[in-house]
């Protein structure tokens, strides 16, 4: 993963998930967690996404053409059973934000 | 840090910063970050913000109650400063976008 995520002209969807794992120590959430970003990435609709953070605190941003892609995503049944387990096992919280990008400004440093 | 920032039922803004930085190892970016932080907290119409990552990717989200609120942080003279010094000194690359919220969801685990 190097980033940001190259993205078209807004609008767009961004999918914004922090979260906040438990003290218990868990290998397959890293497991789980590649190949939910593997799938997502393949999935229709799909734009990219970043991710960022430790166990304190994560950060994931995914982008989209557009709700619908989002709902699909997020009745996918593998992210399903994911998604229980983060319920159960991996998250201390969490908050999930779907918000429509309106503007995006880039920024590359120029060669020198 | 704890995190996830704490918001108020939608719609509100965010601002999605994606940054990668430069190899130039340079003590003033933390400072000034942490500044930059406080000083966005302060400001009116902020409701919080999210920050994690490393040199290769950090992700930032902070959210306001509106794009004005939004356009006066952009506009303050020290962030200013620090958005010129982003430019030519810290950052690689980076991606800004501003987002309108239209859903959130929190989970938070139960006392056990």
């Amino acid at each position: 993963m190097t980033g940001p995520a190259p993205t078209p002209e807004p609008p767009y969807w961004a999918v914004i998930f922090t979260a906040r794992r438990t003290d218990q120590p868990d290998d397959s959430y890293e497991q789980t967690a590649e190949r939910m970003f593997a799938l997502a990435a393949k999935q229709p609709g799909c734009l990219g996404y970043d991710t960022a953070g430790s166990d304190e605190l994560s950060i994931t941003v995914s982008y989209w053409e557009s709700e619908a892609a989002i709902a699909a995503w997020k009745a996918d049944i593998e992210h399903l059973d994911a998604q229980r387990q983060g319920r159960e096992r991996w998250y201390e919280c969490f908050e999930l934000r779907v918000a429509r990008v309106e503007r995006a400004y880039a920024f590359t440093r120029p060669a020198s």
